[in-house]
């Protein structure tokens, strides 16, 4: 820190400069990331409500109303009745409190809890804290866990069945239904890691995919605002069914507005709310299906592209999440295609350049990409 | 969620109105928060990064520089040398990485930690799910964490003792230095949550507490530039002295831009250090001697004021904060308070009222506070 303060115009002069490092989400360049460039009306409430704190909801009424009124939403569009749950910081808090809720809940000895292979790396952060021991079911040809390798993972020590719909590497959707028959034969805790597929599954035009509390075991389910939802950073959605699980991972404050928190941060942004409000109430179901189909669209193009420029897909794509590989090798082309300023995602475990197609990448977008991608697997 | 979405207009001014219910610092009524109004600059440069990820460092490079500085600034603060460290969501978070790394690196079986009885509630949280068990050591006749008492609890399955720079209830430090010596003696790992004082201590004009890196065995420590750095929430800091730590609490990431994460949360918003470099830069070491020289001021007119009225400070106070009691009952004070819209904390552990002084609450606004409670205590 220096002894001396700047003034304001030297201090955001320095700021913006710093900013232009910084890629942004407008140029379309930006193909391996989760996250978008928010809806305007997320910026404008994250400004309106910057100051304030959902961590002491008693200053903060309005804001409780907005964070409610969000779950709600959420629960209702994931056919949950009488859910609680709260926005929380993204998907690792979200999966850490739902994982929390059935360790504490089955306390049984040295827990398990048993996970696709292709489960999202938060979940090895959270076995590590909570000294889960993961037990990992493989997949079945398209990517999805396979359901009798999970009931033979299953057993006394189990304390939770975890299923993503919409895998971060391949924006798979796990068989989350055969998943609840065995959650329910072994009377185990089904938590869905919808962060992703959780609001573009319900928009999607044609699939009819069964994932959420309309299945009997799902117990919980992790949806992100900040991805799909267009809410700004740090906007992450946990929904239980019943408001029994909230006992298990409750904490006392000894000074707060409010006697318990239910959330693990304790600080947390009312702004998060407001912008997912925003953009709910902007875009309402309709809104959502055109962003979602417009997206859907794109991933269509890219994937019939690169099918049609020789790469091979890994998976048909279920979600906007693509997908290849190129008989001539993958892994030299992410170095390639960073070089004319495109990023995509690298995954070793595949041998293959993910790439998402979030709202900020259009359609022109993509087929400069596919064109750069042609040229450079060429040379 | 709505079957349409609504104009701009309309959401905004809905926004507007249910913003009003929330409380603002600006009327120096919210009496009982740790977070304050943030900095202008620090609004500033959050608006100018709000689309920024550091969960994804590749993209973000310019927002990757300004969390390095800050943290650079904040060990230089804390005498601290070649220190790494995060810019996390807040105090849980930082204390959770701190005791995770002290944990994991000890490798005990049934781990303890020591914790002073005035320990944060974040530490209940974070010893739910490391299952640490949890050793309170009692406090001194000034509500310090007694050595003594501290040395009694260390044993074999200790794997950190916890201090305090500034107890969320009495803004009480604990002797550190003393808690240096048992921690060496022990070889056990000394974490100190500074989450308050941590940008206060070192910025006060006479007492000289010693309290950070300078003390040989501090291992980390938490401190929340949301809190008294005056940067906007989600803003908090962990620094460790040795980067040896950082192998005990990373994460591959599969698909990312960076092959590990160090912080539990994922997807994290650049907006937070940007909004803390902004403050640091714009203020400097004399504009925070500043700040903190007023803050102390007012909370040395109170302290008088309430003694001169005849209340009981629970003790003097060290930092911005003063905790006081009324021989006729404290209790309904509160709501009493509430109805002319102040908002105190009540801590039952002593039975007392507890204001922190945050740079939003004036002069006036503190003789304002003690005409309205001298009347109450009287009706």
């Amino acid at each position: 820190m220096h002894a001396h303060g700047l003034s304001k115009k030297q201090v955001l002069a320095e700021l913006k400069k710093i900013r232009r490092r910084d890629k942004h989400y407008d140029d379309g360049k930006i193909l391996c990331s989760m996250c978008t460039k928010p809806h305007p009306m997320a910026i404008k409430a994250y400004r309106l409500f910057l100051t304030s704190n959902l961590g002491d909801p008693g200053l903060f009424s309005g804001s409780v109303q907005l964070e409610e009124e969000v779950i709600n939403d959420l629960a209702t569009l994931l056919h949950g009745e009488n859910c609680v749950g709260h926005v929380v910081s993204g998907g690792t808090e979200a999966n850490l409190m739902a994982l929390l809720a059935a360790r504490n809940m089955a306390h049984v000895n040295a827990p398990e809890v048993v996970l696709p292979e292709s489960a999202h790396f938060s979940f090895t952060k959270i076995c590590n804290l909570l000294d889960l021991k993961p037990v990992y079911a493989g997949l079945d040809d398209s990517f999805r866990v396979d359901p009798l390798q999970v009931e033979k993972c299953a057993g006394e020590k189990t304390v939770a069945i975890v299923g993503t719909a919409g895998t971060s590497e391949l924006g798979v959707v796990d068989p989350i239904e055969e998943l609840s028959r065995v959650a329910l034969e072994h009377k185990v805790w089904l938590h869905v890691d919808a962060a992703f597929g959780g609001l573009v599954i319900p928009f999607l035009a044609d699939a009819k995919l069964n994932f959420d509390f309309a299945l009997e075991a799902v117990e919980s389910i992790t949806v992100d605002p900040h991805k799909m939802g267009m809410a700004a950073i740090p906007a992450g959605g946990i929904i239980f069914r019943d408001s029994k699980a909230l006992d298990y991972i409750k904490t006392e404050t000894p000074y707060l507005t409010d006697q318990y928190q239910y959330t693990f941060i304790g600080t947390r942004t009312g702004a998060a709310a407001a912008s997912t409000w925003a953009v709910f109430r902007s875009l309402g179901v309709e809104g959502f299906k055109k962003v979602v189909g417009k997206c859907m669209k794109t991933t269509r193009l890219l994937a019939d592209g690169l099918t049609d420029a020789g790469f091979k897909l890994v998976v048909e794509p279920t979600l906007n999440i693509v997908a290849f590989r190129s008989d001539g090798g993958t892994r030299h082309l992410v170095e390639k295609l960073r070089r004319q300023g495109w990023f995509v995602s690298y995954v070793p475990r595949y041998d293959c350049i993910r790439i998402v197609v979030m709202p900020h990448v259009k359609n022109r977008q993509a087929l400069a990409f596919l064109k750069d991608l042609v040229v450079n697997q060429k040379c």
